[in-house]
């Protein structure tokens, strides 16, 4: 690494510590999530179990349910075999697995506030039985409404940021640069980014790993409305200044990203976040446009496959 | 356009580019949208079905909604027949067709989990098939209900910009002027307005697209209680400072506005924008007050039906 | 009003106007609302239903909604008469009077998707109808669980301001002062004050109402953890400065005031306005401390029944 | 207390007040909550029922809604006995106790909407009331759903405090520091750290109650990773400066943090207080670092049960 960068804007705000010798792994994978692991806490109490619910795909989700519906239904089935069938009036069966089924479908009746009412609950203990269930149902299904609801509305961030940096000519010097473009039409604005570079720099003989914030040519924009190029100026204060292909590899660089907007179709705050390692910031490269003007159909045209899109700088 | 005009104050954080030659095209649509289309996904990627459902009219959700009930209940009678009417107890029918109509309004019984209970499962199938139509239509209705309260509750930004912008004495200059006023009673605080005007410049004898931020006069108010006049001071650092009327007919003005505020009946952000081309703007216009203090009613009237109202001035 | 004054500070921003010339009224009314009508809407375009629904009482909600419900049965009640109360197996009537009666309940039974069935509709028509009017009563049920939810989580701002305001020694000099405290057990965090001043101001022997921000002593606290007084310093850069009561009273004053924070309850931004007009400000006062630290119960109280007790300035 | 401590940027701005002249007390207690009554207001009109209901564990909340669903069942148990249980076909009893039962069951199956039907109301009388019934089952469970999904989506800070706060060699000089960690793997960005400091300092040989901020090494940090060690520098401007163990400890030191945050579970803004007081402050300490990186397994592992570890600097 240089010997002549200066320390310069270090900071520290990252969340992450310069304390930390390897730095060939990633803070942030892939899906936007911390490289972290917590110790001293069981795994289930580390989550919330709403968010959880959450996260799943929908199909995961709907799964989860439908194996709660069944289990409950078992479940009361048979406290209804326990206090004996012949509780519940119209059951028809033959033997003791009919006398389940009838169980166990009545059961779901109840559970779903049905009640057609062929078998009903007489006496004490099977209406008991039944008002609980049917009690238990209506609140169950109060409970899916809101992981329902919550799934619908959680905010994304709508955002996709290009695979690779690159170190393109900018106005006279040259730029750090990556974009980022929307995913859905649904509309981003007040974009913020904020861009901390962690970089193995020498001092006095000794590497250490030191954090940089890197000013930006443009730190927001107003919406993110075709793609947007984050542009890191490498002019004589950037801690980039000056280096080799070859320093830049031996640096063990991290790019953190973090992007902060509104988003006007969940009316809220989404954030995204993405980091950049030494081998994915590409030195003599620039990016190909995305988006054009389409004469015909009068409106700007986003290439939306086109965002990782960069050729060699001549 | 005038040579004279030195780049004052460029800007690009817009989220539109100044690459695009041609810009007799809207950036920003007459709804509030951007005139951006996507290319390299398909039409259904780039929306959240959940944020188109939320976006359709109040008819045609409604109307959806009922199409999916009705196309449900079809296909739970068709199983039902499927595998017999004679599971269903209390069937009285003498033909297929009304078979079919006792099933299918079984089906519509079990899907709102009504359950009369005139007609009722019997055997396992039946009541396999019942068992799952009732939990789908209680999931159905969860989904249903979720997606009414988001209905309601997006957030909307109930303001009205005036139709044209107009260039009318201010102060001792001019000043670049638009208005904005509330359409509903719910009470907007905090408003902020940026304004950036795109527009053609003659540098070195080549016209190109530029972009600037205008100052305002006020950037902000507390809250939008009658009418707001939104004033860009036409003073020497102005783009527009000294600019003919063919000069700004020319010049292929684009004045985008993006308002932000708080929404006390929502309790939300809520963001506004706004586009005047050329034609749009009209120099040597003012516009007419469109409040003023009732003496009788001890109150401030604003007339909402006079936003667009100009007159030339002397 | 003093000629002495110059043009401190002028500003705009408050959305309203300094054209108006009569200020004998007030432009916040008592419960924060705007003292605005608008002209050129009709009355229910100006509300939104779904908000006008949220800002009614629970008791006149709940109201509505049953009238709503009664209204409905009545309707579905008619209908089933129309086509002819066969069609419904299970009456038990021998009056048109018990037949309709049969027939509401049975539409109330559809509505709520009760079914117990005694009553059940047979044949084609009778079925749409039913399953119409069960579809209906879900969808309906949706809603209600909507505006019930929007309206239990409706932030509102639980700050009580004085009612009057006082202009008592601080420091060397005096200061203009209100007070405001919570009035529920929930925290607001991060609050901030804006307070503008319009008042009657000689220029060139002209009287014109002038608008005037107010300098803050603070302008905003962590937490309204007891009261918060408010303070604007009336030094020789105050619009205040040097007047006399009499100027004071003549001078027309509005005081109007906006308070931002974050409430810990809702979780949200809440909002609160007020406005002190020339009568509610009182010279040569002083506020009463309204808490105090009790040694027994090793905590701090809160008299909120003191908020408005002043006492005069000896 | 040293007299040679200046008054240096001393604030009121916390909320609480300097006249306070005991401090042994908290102002911020262990959970986050404000130590502070109010008189002059009756308990329940304190709270936001909704709120209330809220913050109720899980199983007092499940506990509540089954008595009110008991008690309501009671009463229109009561009522049904009331008209005469002959109102109601399909009873089958040979007691009072056993016609209330059955009308009590009857009474759950109207209120869930269930209706098996087997009883069902006959009359005038006994049909209004199942109507009542069934309506208010609709509107509660209404209810329950958005208490229900208020709960989950309640915002919480899943942030810990260290117990105790260090003075501990920072640079070149010493510092104050406390640390916070994440409790839960949902992820908290942009946070922001308010520190004040109440001391008692002596002004003219009289020792008074004052407030100071307390400037930060780093007062935001982009994302909570990993624990945050918040550090005030006592620097020659610090209160702190130059105070000896015993000044500290005499001091009556009150430490009142504030932290806010956007935690991207819950997609909202969250806030977490804390206080240090003269006996929780450890001079001539340091934390015990809580994080390192696995070679193993190529992340960060973090040690939440180390939170509080310090030890004695040598």
């Amino acid at each position: 690494m240089a010997t002549t960068i200066k320390e310069k804007e270090e900071v520290k705000n990252t969340g992450f510590s310069s304390d930390i010798k390897s730095l060939s792994h990633r803070f942030i994978n892939q899906d936007g999530s911390l490289n972290v692991s917590f110790v001293g806490k069981r795994k289930w109490q580390q989550y919330s179990v709403y968010h959880q619910l959450l996260n799943f795909s929908h199909l995961k989700f709907l799964l989860i349910i439908f194996a709660f519906y069944t289990a409950f239904n078992f479940l009361f089935a048979a406290l209804y075999m326990l206090i004996g069938v012949n509780h519940l009036s119209g059951v028809i069966a033959t033997s003791r697995l009919e006398e389940f089924s009838e169980a166990y479908f009545f059961s779901s009746q109840t559970l779903t506030t049905l009640g057609y009412g062929r078998i009903s609950p007489v006496g004490f203990a099977a209406n008991v039985l039944s008002a609980i269930e049917s009690f238990m149902g209506v609140i169950t299904f109060a409970i899916i409404t809101g992981l329902l609801y919550g799934r619908f509305t959680k905010p994304k961030a709508y955002i996709q940021f290009s695979k690779v940096a690159v170190i393109a000519p900018f106005q006279e010097i040259t730029g750090l640069m990556f974009r980022l473009a929307p995913t859905k039409s649904s509309i981003i604005s007040n974009l913020k980014a904020s861009v901390t570079l962690s970089m193995n720099v020498e001092t006095d003989g000794v590497f250490k790993n030191t954090f940089f914030t890197l000013p930006l040519q443009l730190s927001s924009i107003m919406t993110l409305a075709l793609s947007w190029t984050v542009v890191h100026p490498i002019d004589e204060d950037s801690p980039l200044f000056g280096l080799t292909k070859k320093e830049l590899q031996e640096g063990n660089l991290h790019l953190m990203v973090f992007i902060e907007g509104f988003d006007e179709g969940f009316n809220n705050t989404v954030v995204a976040r993405a980091e950049y390692l030494s081998d994915e910031i590409m030195p003599e490269y620039k990016f190909v446009p995305m988006y054009q003007y389409s004469e015909k159909l009068y409106h700007n045209e986003l290439y939306l496959n086109m965002i990782n899109r960069v050729v060699k700088v001549d």
